[in-house]
């Protein structure tokens, strides 16, 4: 069983939109036991789609395809979709009916403009839509079934629902993902020591994905229940855990923020942030996570050295020998920010982010960070690849990180 | 002059991963003239890889793929491009070279699977990358140009403007999109006002797009040369700041808080901020701008009662009196951050982004800000829809919008 999803719209192939709607339906698709085998992106236009209906229906047993069913010129799914199957399209009076409704449920006018979304091509049928005006198509081509739906998300998830997954067949079992978190080792020490995991075949996949130096080892089982494919990965994630220790950040789907809160919470200790170069990204990462104030106390953004000095009480001395960036001020900064907010941990980060800035002596990308605990305060000095927004998470995840090991290891 | 971009990767075809990358690359051969006629989405797996590029170089001039270019088992796309090419894999000693001077600069040690990523089509040439360990590849299919870039953002970011922009053929044309930021009406408000511009034929395209409250109005020209494009949208922005007024945030291209900065820098005067549910999130919008530090001090997220005491001033009365999300203390961070951080303008957040949290009387998404500047404090309150995440971003906006029409107004 095989699925390949189409995205219609001149708004998403010229990349003026990014379309999440087809990420949607394979995640949908897998929980059903369907995997995907491609996407394809299309344009407003009936001769493209039409053979991008052709060319899916013979790829694929199941095609799900989004947008193009407005009621404007330029929505011609259904136009390229009766081209496809060889028919003419037919004024559907359930389906007018329908959008007339609605209209006046909503007391608007119904338009001319609006009749078309009521046509439907000969050889299919509708499928209705509570949500909004335009209702979906269902036809078979090639022995595929093939879903039009509606392009606006809400209206897309709500057809998937209540008239596409009913009539879905059965995938024959269950596919499910799972990611693992890691952090401290590139993504190619990461690989060579799960190398004999990484097959491609079989029933169990596992691929690894790297954003800002965070490494995710993703794991996909396909199986014929939901128990036999979560034994499959739970075998593996036990045998990840062996392999890496605590480079494994968490548990799945948690963020290293939200780890570093539940090791916190766990002790019952306060944390607090003292940024430069991250600009609050540290606190913003940290309060993402409902029910952060348990953990997280609150921080400062010290981005000039006046207010790293009346904030934090860092010595002006101590800024004129090593500068703004160093670790002795890192470190007093992580001080400073633990002492005068009355927490149990400090983490600080002074760094360059760029573009501009940089010297010799101190490259754009170095970040130096501090982590200060009941037990000392401890330093680390990194040169980060990447643009500004890059330097500044990967600044924001050193540091976080470099707290979870502390809280990992001085248990 | 056509041409087709690939996205690859199992996690974007199962649906874990939301592509952006074939969105930013579209853009960017649009501004070039070249319009995109498809894009597809294909799995870490050689031979539908393999017949991906053989049937996109078939149906496009140029082809732009992303992604499979690590180190590890199932980064594929070198090999199905050679089986593509129907030719073998050599290693580039260029290549290797500076792959593992980018380990040595980094003080890591390069390990056996990074060789992978100097393997280069014997039919193919290597595209340099030093922004990261992964070359792209050129090749040449079926009288098509193809590049292949690697899957990390700004990796491939940074290959397409200096490895492949300059070996493009010139368009027919140019296609220019232009952004103008909105906010304070709604969506459909932002429409009716200019229902006469969002017609969809000719070469100029109107549309909206809606972000968290911000609303975008898209415009799309398609001229002869850069200048006759650049004038169509010039006419239409003028058109549309006429009749939208400070509705409009500012120039293209600038995001709210780079507006905010500009108008501070205008007037040499500082800001800082005091954030509770946004927990650093106004901070990090604001130092995200290259130069920041000019107009942003820094500031305070004080996410529990007690620092809002110690660091911002707000009397316990207060607190005790209204509550921690209330106008009295949005009002009094404001100005206790103002006074205490030494700068001219202080904006203040205190809101409940749930998902708990919530009463009758302060549901979640109630959010009270407060702007304090030389001329006094203002206030606003606003109950926000959406996620955690939602409420936190409308709240920064919200207050940052505060902020810059007073410094519009109070010229």
């Amino acid at each position: 069983m095989n699925a390949v999803i189409l995205a219609i719209g001149d708004e998403l192939v010229s990349g003026q939109t990014v379309d999440s709607n087809s990420a949607y339906l394979a995640r949908k698709l897998g929980e059903r036991g369907i995997a995907c085998g491609a996407h394809a992106t299309l344009p407003d236009r009936r001769g493209p789609l039409s053979a991008g209906f052709d060319r899916a229906a013979r790829d694929g047993d199941i095609v799900l395809a989004t947008g193009g069913l407005g009621p404007t010129a330029d929505d011609l799914t259904r136009q390229a979709l009766a081209d496809a199957l060889g028919c003419g399209l037919t004024m559907d009076e359930a389906s007018l009916a329908h959008i007339a409704e609605l209209f006046d449920r909503r007391g608007r006018t119904m338009t001319d403009a609006n009749r078309i979304q009521a046509m439907v091509p000969d050889l299919a049928r509708p499928i209705r839509n509570e949500v909004g005006t335009a209702p979906g198509i269902y036809a078979e081509l090639h022995g595929a079934k093939l879903f039009a739906l509606p392009g606006v998300p809400s209206e897309m998830r709500w057809m998937f629902d209540h008239g596409v997954a009913c009539h879905l067949p059965a995938g024959g079992g269950v596919i499910l993902h799972h990611l693992v978190l890691t952090y401290g080792l590139g993504e190619s020490d990461v690989g060579s020591r799960i190398a004999d995991l990484m097959k491609r075949d079989g029933p169990l996949k596992v691929g690894t994905t790297a954003a800002a130096g965070l490494i995710g080892i993703r794991i996909t089982a396909e199986g014929e229940s939901e128990s036999a494919a979560g034994d499959m990965i739970e075998t593996v994630v036990a045998d990840v855990r062996n392999r890496l220790g605590d480079v494994v950040v968490g548990r799945a789907d948690e963020t290293l923020a939200a780890v570093v809160l539940r090791l916190l919470r766990q002790r019952g200790q306060m944390l607090a942030t003292a940024e430069s170069c991250t600009g609050g990204g540290i606190g913003a990462m940290l309060t993402s996570v409902a029910g952060s104030s348990d953990a997280y106390a609150g921080g400062v953004v010290t981005y000039t050295n006046e207010l790293k000095q009346s904030l934090l009480g860092v010595p002006d001395a101590l800024l004129a020998a090593h500068g703004a960036v160093s670790e002795p001020v890192a470190r007093a900064m992580a001080e400073g920010c633990r002492e005068r907010l009355g927490v149990d941990w400090a983490v600080a980060v002074t760094g360059i982010a760029g573009p501009g800035g940089g010297s010799a002596d101190k490259p754009v990308g170095l970040v130096h960070s501090a982590v200060a605990g009941p037990d000392g305060t401890t330093a680390d000095r990194h040169v980060f690849g990447g643009d500004r927004q890059g330097v500044r998470t990967r600044a924001a995840y050193t540091v976080l990180n470099a707290l979870r090991l502390r809280l990992v290891r001085e248990a």
